[in-house]
């Protein structure tokens, strides 16, 4: 299983499955890492979470998600979200940078509220051992999730702050269009916190929040995005994250044997 | 009417209007250009359509649309269509670039073969007196229809050639998005060959190719837009281009009379 070495599952992919099942999933599987988000851990309870993934033995790769600085999320509900990260053990926070509220058109506003609120989180962030990781979403986001709408522009707000503590997500989904992708991962070398995959598929879904394919599914070159990844240094897991509904619809142990052997063939030989 | 003196019908705004249809609402309401597709021309006959504009005294913006050099159309068919701009009356032929060929994930061979198509028409274009107006696409398009996705892009293949034979198209719907889309419009002075409205709206509908609302209706600052590329001295029509299902079922007649309203708002008094 050695291929898998650096598999993650992001439970988003398998999104019936509760945190115990998933944990239960990955153990039967051989993948050794997971990537967990809020809702989840909250409907087991932190706790229970975090004991379920520790006794396990998995790492946990990330924690989705903080951010939603521009009409949602409180300061308090991000630092909130920096603890729980500690208690289930990872130091990467994902930070989705959040949309227009209604009505609004100031885009380059909400941009710089973005990064006033990454700003404000350095600080907590560093005192817990937690790193935060911006994510640049793809540009059909814009309005209503993610006003970072390129990696160049998440590496912007990551470099007002050190290094150690600031970083961006390299989703393929999100940046795989960007005429300019391969050039920004290299100059992200020492950034990259998360390493997410999965594939753009024809016709897009009509739900464009569930628009994402298995790798191998769509139109990605996993192998040059990979091997861009590999060559900034990055080290770390490479988290499966798909939102769809028809794979929502299989059985979860399927859907992740299904992107195990997936990222053993499109992703590990290129790390 | 001042304010309508460079307001432009797409007629895919009223798509289920014929080109006599379109001619007739924009005559009865006092706008004096169109933007025509080759389509409906066709239906009409080209003839009939050149001669239906011509005797109601329209300008006609634009012809949609040649391009598609990643698989699809051929180049004879492209010639076809700078003759059609011809007989039309209009010098601005739109190119929408192409996509991915189903299974093909080389992105930039295929933005390669877009300029490489782009090279191939500069001849027949000057020759005819026509000229080639790139558009870029939004990201999400890339993989089926435009894989042009930034107005950077756009300018890097037009810039190779005569800027009297190849330009740009500015189209809020695909360009507002972009940290740098300003720098490009000014960057565009002197190649923006077409300058077309719509709205980004949320929820992002089902259809995505029919995602567009009225200049008003979503989250585009048109005024930013709007002064950015008359500051880059674009003198010519601004084509209101609205594909949206639920705009199409309303009378046709009621749609371009919102439009006209929403450009005296939002868009004439910036130009």
């Amino acid at each position: 299983m050695s291929g898998l070495a650096r598999f993650a599952l992001n439970q988003r992919t398998t999104a019936r499955w509760s945190v115990a099942d998933a944990v239960a999933g990955c153990v039967a599987a051989g993948v050794p890492a997971i990537g967990l988000w809020r809702e989840p851990v909250a409907d087991a309870g932190l706790d229970v979470a975090a004991r379920l993934v520790a006794d396990a033995g998995l790492r946990v790769s990330s924690l989705c998600r903080g951010g939603f600085f521009t009409g949602g999320a409180s300061h308090g509900d991000n630092v909130a979200a920096l603890d729980e990260a500690v208690a289930l053990g990872t130091d990467v926070l994902v930070l989705v940078p959040g949309g227009l509220p209604v009505g609004d058109k100031d885009i380059a506003g909400a941009r710089a509220r973005i990064a006033d609120g990454v700003a404000a989180l350095v600080d907590p962030a560093r005192e817990r051992g937690v790193r935060l990781a911006i994510e640049p979403m793809h540009p059909m986001f814009a309005a209503d999730r993610g006003a970072v709408s390129t990696l160049a522009q998440a590496l912007d707000i990551a470099c007002d702050h050190d290094p150690d503590v600031v970083g961006v997500v390299v989703d393929t989904f999100h940046v795989w269009w960007d005429p300019d992708v391969l050039a920004q991962i290299a100059r992200a070398a020492g950034r990259i916190l998360s390493y997410q995959v999965s594939d753009w598929i024809t016709p897009l879904p009509a739900d464009a929040l569930l628009s994402r394919g298995l790798p191998g599914d769509g139109h990605i070159d996993f192998a040059a995005l990979t091997r861009a990844v590999a060559a900034a240094g990055y080290a770390g897991d490479v988290e499966v994250e798909v939102f769809n509904a028809e794979v929502w619809e299989r059985p979860p142990a399927d859907v992740l044997a299904d992107a195990a052997r997936r990222h053993l063939d499109l992703v590990a030989p290129h790390l």
